[in-house]
């Protein structure tokens, strides 16, 4: 180790010095200064648990979503307990097309009938997941797909229709097989993450009727958080953080406490995309969470920009007001 | 408990006895005997593991894999540790279907190309393997998803191409996404069993390059019987066993040593259908498992009536001779 | 295994079938259905403690003794926690007189001097106790003989005298060394049965000034179901259990309520005979355990009857009404 | 505590030294120095198990067993793991005249036919083992009795018959239900001892066909030292120890190296009474157990004498000439 | 072992016992007596954490030292986990002067600058406890040398300026580098003693500022009782324990309640000396320490004098008068 | 956390976002790179025993130890187990003066007699080894002091007499109190580092006679790493290496296999400073060490250069030549 460059460049002749390594070395001295930065940050997060969302582009973007693998297995190697709650709706829409059945939405909102529950279902189990566990794998981490079926980690129970403002008329829409987090079970996930593995959860569960459901990611990622006691949850977006003005990234909050972000849950500000992030980050708050982030996580390593470095990025929702 | 059927029926009144009962009596007699007879099974299996491979029928049957995974449930409570492992031709071939993908196949074997290889994950991840996990907690396991990407449980290279005779002419057959397992790393399996979780593996895994490969049901059952050091491999098939005549189930073979198995692997009785599943059988018992067995997984409870009664059925492939 | 009755009777020849099987197998099909039956039963018991106390003449008829051993030791292998507490008046009574003793009664209790009570400890322990023992081992079960002295398991004290009517009159009589449960010290229960050891207790134990005691069993056997939090206690007797008209078996009483069994306490329905044992399940109800059962000791497999099957037996007395 | 004797005389006032202390203080000073003259000795067997075979005199008067008690819980509280062994010849015998059955000997040894063994399980478990357990747990050890039986500790088989020279005639004996010792699984014992439970052991065990059998003290003690490769094996007996001339405790011999008590076995020196003993040393010697010893446990506190202080007694055998 | 004097004297010959040892044996029987007495305090410290101060004489004559040494390890071999904190105030002056630094003193308190602490500090931890380890390693026992700073098992604070009385007039005296507790961390305590190592503390430890700062020994020694739930606090002074005329060791107090304690601290009876150890005993009561000792640590074997005879030494305070 | 700098310079109004934070972003890019670019060494790492020894002029520049300290508990919080082992000679020289004793050398050898090896252990005990523990703590690892006396760590033996060379004339010289390593017993190591404590290690042991001796520091830690099977063992020293020249570091040598190191052994290369440190490397890979370096401690944060960037700094001595 710690050779490596150097030595298979060229071959070291007869106890001959590399005097190239002398201007390299220069440029050096701030590597060693950028590891011992992150000193404090790592002490702060050992032995914690950090529940991470990725949803949006870093699924469909493999270099993107190799970055986040990547940064998982660090985190994880640095002593944190990272759980990683994955979205899919891109790709659920573009099988559903394949399969030649045209998405319905309501509002925004996806209807889901039982042929859509099945692909849902075996996009995000077995498409999704199935990838992030290997790209996890392949860089050193020890990962395991789970849903929550398994080990009946999420038992849920069917949505009760919602009202949904359809052209200023309210509606009562049943969107089908689409579940709320009823019990949290979670030992399968202590189980698994007190040998070193990282779960990787899909967002389906199952309830006492034995019938699948779909649940939202988000909120899963929250529960899960909330259920481990873990210090953080991180929610990996496509955008900047929670905007002022959602088309001016310029915008961007950058803290808001627990009261704060209730206050402006009920404001314009938060739009159809980011309130089921909001109310996930407050939930979680609530659960007993420190922080939760909105961050964006196009950006190549965000995590550990956000973690280990003094430039916090995207939106911070803390309990209250902290030091920091 | 103990009470349910008779005290559900009618209210109880002032003490009075319930003469009806006296009749149920006699008849229970036979009951107490039977389950008294699974003892000596019951304290033979305490504590070992048993790899099921459930395959074909079963899995399309609603019926029949609830049957199985209540049989299973019952393994885990009567100190056995069950490992399931499922197949799933029919469903992948009917998928590809309705995707608009006709399904290839060179000398009975299914061509695998990228499109197919998705088709199959999906399927075998996210349909079938969640289906029957949902089954088994319903009745009361704590059952747990897995492929061979999770926790690396199975390192696959890619299968060489394979000679195959078309027509009287030998090929050289390239199957596409078709891996052979490489390296078993069980860590994952055994950190779930020991908290008394009930794996169901699907048979996915994972090459160096990081490219996703389909296996062979039957032989992942079989690396996992051998990686765990199972007393039993037991294959639930749509047969009745190996036969002498397979068009005639009169003629099944009730038992054989592994070096009477060896010899009939080169005869015209072990068809194309029967030899992956021989072999995997000869390669368990090859690696230390005491008993290997081929049995019709139509006939509901075959695993109990198997495992805890004097009767066996199907082939039963053991290592020497034993008393029994 | 498995194949037992069927191959040993005869040689299989050259890959022929045994045809005789196929009979068979049809019957076989409620054997299979009878052991699935027990599923949630053996669920519902599952890791929990059961205290049966064997009395009667269960002790004497080495049938009945081997039945029930064998029952216990497969309560063992489905996950329960068997405790097994023996009483034995016949039996010493016998040796007494073998001895040239005559066992002297007051009011139908045993009057207890100092060499009685070495008759009764040598019958218990020396005797009943060994032999019980060794029949649970025999068949597989790891049983370990203990007395209330052993690690201090039981610490008594002297009964005070007691009042008894003799013919109308009210005499006080001091039983001797007779003895009522002080403190009970289940830290060598707890160190055997967790490592699957099964105890079998005979009712003796030490006062503070060293000098043995005989205690009653169905007291034992409460008190250890109390100090334990068994799930239940189980009496087997020589009778059907309460009866209404404790001479017609007809008139047993199936269900009872602690409230209820203690309002027939005062009643004539509980004779000499069976005060003890009723107030032993109160007893042992008051202190948390579930449900207390007086059964039918001289029918085989009576615990399995009871607690495996929907048929119960004899009386069953609950803390409250259950739905069941 | 350490102010007992001072203090309880008379009461203390107002703050005036007892003076009278000062005298008591000068004998005092040995005290310590025999406290700390026993370290070195403590060291030594730290964490070590000890066999002890209780037999003889000590087994029927009960100031000798009692003060055998206290030795033994305070080998416990100084790190020791007793395990303790008895015999009881004196009182079968004496129950068997008591309930009219004369005993039976041939060339010295006792005949044990059915009734006979029955005696002796009482006499040995019900009533020996139970009073050594209650006299350790009166010091404050925490006693368990076992037999061979309990956890299948002994797994014996009937003794082959003896040639037996009776006035100088051979004679096949057969002395009935008389054992061996086949099996040792000390399980138990090791589950017990892990929880600092002192084991009181009755020689009784069973073999294959259920059938219970008497064992010869010693042996069992030697085998239990074998088993747990203890540090030393010790015997109590009614003699002074091996003496050259069994007649004159003057020529008793103190050290025999393993080899000279093989050879010792073959002379006059060795008669009837202490060939087993010696046996069983020599046994336990080849087993792997450091010294056997042979000592007088008439002797109050012999045990103490033995292995705390620089003073031996009796006669110990060691595997090869120590230092010492 | 057990033989040692009496074969190293002579060589034994041909099986010839040693008849000289009969008389010593009748010296003897008074050792198994002396061993056997101490049995039930043996019994009553198995387990328990007793904190010993040893200061003054016995840390500068070799002799005492050893002896204390010795002690400790037959503590720790009965069961006791002992821990030892350590002064070494006349090492310390001694040091200073070869270092050509006059001690200066303010009313009996030492001022610490800079360079008294670095001296402090090299002989405590770099002699003293280096000294006591070695001591108590060569009798047996596993010491480790720890400071306050090991594994932040103390972080003081500066002491405020202390109100002295210098020829009647109040000053305000600001000692220097002199430090109160202010968290006892004991978790490095705790790892260690678990394993059964045992403990020598200097009175040494850090501040906030990185500042090492001197701790009162007696102090810490309380500390540290309190900290472990100790059973005893026994400090070991060169006095005969708290007199009521500090100049007759015929007054000595041999036992306060807490109230009595307290009362006394406002009396003449203790002088600047005493003070610091009777608030340390006191505070050490109030922590849930049982009872607290000062007693004269140049008597030889002191500690087991105190616990494990009937004769107690020096003055006990307990927290309510026991009964003893 | 991850907002520090930032927020703590201005306050945030009314949700306005830090533009000037995007500056910022662009410089931080490289840092998330650098850390990632850690993670294949962390991977190698994590979970293995790294031995540091630290001499020199780290030891008396206070901001060279900080920094080291503090690369030491980054270490730790990586997963690795660091080991610190520390010299001292400049400050014991210092120390020497200032006590009016001036050190005496032989050909370069300080001669140690009693007044010497008292400072000795002062310095090293007392001072060094005690600053360098509350610097780690400091930032935020546990640290704990130890010496080869603690827990018996190293049994040493008195050196025997040198052979030296004194103007051309072979001397035998008797250094005094200077030992070698003779039993190494690493339990308070393991028990230590089992629970993430960092031990920081003294070169003074105590030989059987119970004298304290003087080691060298670089063989200490080369047992240190022997005796835990270390996976690197690192010198801090004051010069950029082994050098072909030593006065010209521009000829410091890379890389060198164990056969290479020991060739260069008997060359005028390897001058009397750097032949221990060469030798403490050789005798550590010969133990199975896999690597050791000396590298210029002067330089700060060398450690994270080594260890976790692509660039490797001083001599790296491995056993054989590995791929790199």
């Amino acid at each position: 180790m710690g050779w490596k460059t150097i030595y298979s460049v060229k071959a070291r002749k007869s106890f001959r010095p590399e005097r190239e390594m002398q201007g390299n070395m220069e440029e050096q001295v701030t590597r060693e200064d950028i590891l011992i930065e992150a000193l404090p940050y790592i002490r702060n997060f050992y032995g914690s648990t950090i529940v991470i969302k990725v949803g949006g582009n870093a699924l469909v973007e493999p270099d993107i979503m190799d970055a986040i693998a990547r940064d998982v297995v660090l985190l994880h190697y640095v002593g944190i307990h990272p759980v990683v709650v994955h979205g899919g709706g891109q790709e659920i829409t573009q099988k559903m097309r394949q399969l030649g059945k045209e998405p319905e939405f309501i509002a925004g909102l996806r209807v889901t009938d039982a042929e859509t529950l099945e692909i849902t279902r075996m996009v995000l189990v077995g498409n999704i997941n199935q990838r992030i566990v290997s790209m996890i794998c392949k860089h050193g981490g020890k990962a395991v797909s789970l849903s929550g079926n398994d080990g009946m980690l999420i038992t849920a129970r069917k949505q009760v229709p919602q009202k949904v403002m359809v052209e200023g008329v309210e509606h009562q829409v049943d969107l089908g097989f689409v579940g709320e987090t009823e019990v949290v079970n979670n030992e399968i996930l202590k189980t698994i993450t007190d040998k070193g593995f990282i779960p990787v959860i899909s967002p389906i569960a199952v309830d006492v009727n034995g019938e699948h459901l779909n649940l939202n990611a988000d909120t899963v990622a929250s529960d899960m958080a909330a259920s481990l006691g873990a210090k953080k949850l991180i929610l990996l977006t496509d955008v900047k953080g929670v905007m002022e003005d959602p088309s001016d990234p310029g915008t961007t909050i950058h803290r808001l406490t627990l009261a704060e972000a209730e206050q402006l849950m009920d404001t314009d500000t938060i739009k159809t995309g980011m309130q089921p992030k909001m109310k996930a980050c407050i939930n979680a708050l609530h659960a007993g969470v420190e922080k939760a982030h909105i961050i964006d996580g196009r950006r190549k390593h965000a995590l550990l920009l956000e973690l280990f470095t003094d430039y916090g990025i995207g939106t911070m929702i803390e309990r209250e007001k902290s030091e920091i």
